[in-house]
């Protein structure tokens, strides 16, 4: 995909559908995590490990807009890449394609907070380089 | 709520919440969603009488920012209000309060669709009217 | 209900719903958990009041036998009942009702443990004993 | 696993997880769900298939007991096997495990009925049949 070099698959789950018969929307919300815990288990030892040090990830926004309606059992590949790290917040951006159309795309936003005192904690060095790494373009 | 005539609450379940100990950011979609319900239930005969004449009401766009976390068993008040009309599309604003502290707020949108073709329909004149009611400012 | 004297209502969400039209049976597994912590709070100081004395609840034990289906926007009413102290453990057993027409029983299964160090520990004799008194059968 | 000759795998989700720190007890309802579906699709042809076919499988019992606490991110192998076709009526039993450890064992039973009239059909015999060979004892 076009600018994203990080990819996961999830699979509709039957509970996730609803009587309109398709995927419910809030599933998308969190297939989204699904995918940003893919994307630091790739690139960055993984959320626990974050978590292990002390360091939460507050969610502060979401938003998706839905293009197709998923099915129940289909298998969506869900793009994402981490954007604009700044201070204790960063962002993501997603992508979620069935057989490369288009079904969903959106973004979200996070803080990062000390576990104890949930106050702002700056995006630790190791955890923005990780990133910067995964998301330099190839030369 | 300045600009909100209707509100609804909801309360946070256990099931709601997360290993960070607070609701979970996409149980937020699922508030947003009941406030709607409760909206058209108050103002049109209730969403599933739209379903009964044909009508399904895809969700097209969820947006929500959240300002503070909610706990378990919290009761949280969400104002909606239903704006913008348009062919097929109609959109929704919420606000989610906490004792009148914000704790989140968003917008959806939707279009109406045809429940056996799922083509796009216009929303009824009956439901439009219904809502132009509901949300006429106060004389 | 013969043998219950406490119930609360649900009522089904969309999101709730799943691709066969009905409340999803995962669904009811909650419902259970939402009339527990409201039995708890008509009875015993609510689930909270419980959790801030450093004791949590764990379960244990989830049966469920479905009669009917439900559907969409439905009224349910959960009869609950709490049986069987014994030392660190409890019990529910709980009746689904829809215009009295039954739809689901269960029996759920819980162990009681310190917050901290997850070990069992014996139910508060407050607990044990406004429980008693709820379940007393009227003179 | 003893008795058993199929497993899939799940991994737990932060949405999953509660606030006592651990896999909510609903979340395994849905897990055994995902087996069931990954269990028809190694045997059966998938669960769409048999939906495509005009059959839906209710859900009329579900039971669980958890014997170990489930946290944020791990891979938990479900056990499943189907036993005891009987009619338009058969039933699952499952052990989930992590590092072969117990962590949760359960049964469901389920009901076919036709797809348009929700009433109850046999089995089909292709389907019987499938199961009985995939369960059939190694010579």
């Amino acid at each position: 995909m076009d600018g994203f070099s990080f990819s996961t698959e999830v699979r509709v789950r039957f509970a996730e559908t609803d009587a309109q018969g398709i995927a419910h929307h809030a599933s998308f919300v969190v297939y989204l995590e699904v995918a940003r815990v893919a994307y630091l288990e790739a690139h960055a030892g993984g959320y626990q490990s974050i978590r292990d040090r002390g360091i939460e990830a507050l969610t502060t926004e979401v938003s998706v807009k839905y293009h197709r309606a998923a099915y129940f059992d289909e298998r969506l590949t869900v793009w994402t890449r981490c954007t604009g790290f700044r201070g204790a917040r960063f962002r993501y951006e997603y992508r979620i394609e069935r057989d490369g159309e288009l079904v969903a795309e959106g973004h979200t936003s996070h803080a990062t907070v000390d576990r104890e005192t949930y106050r702002p904690v700056r995006v630790p060095e190791w955890l923005a380089e990780a990133v910067a790494r995964a998301e330099a373009p190839a030369a």
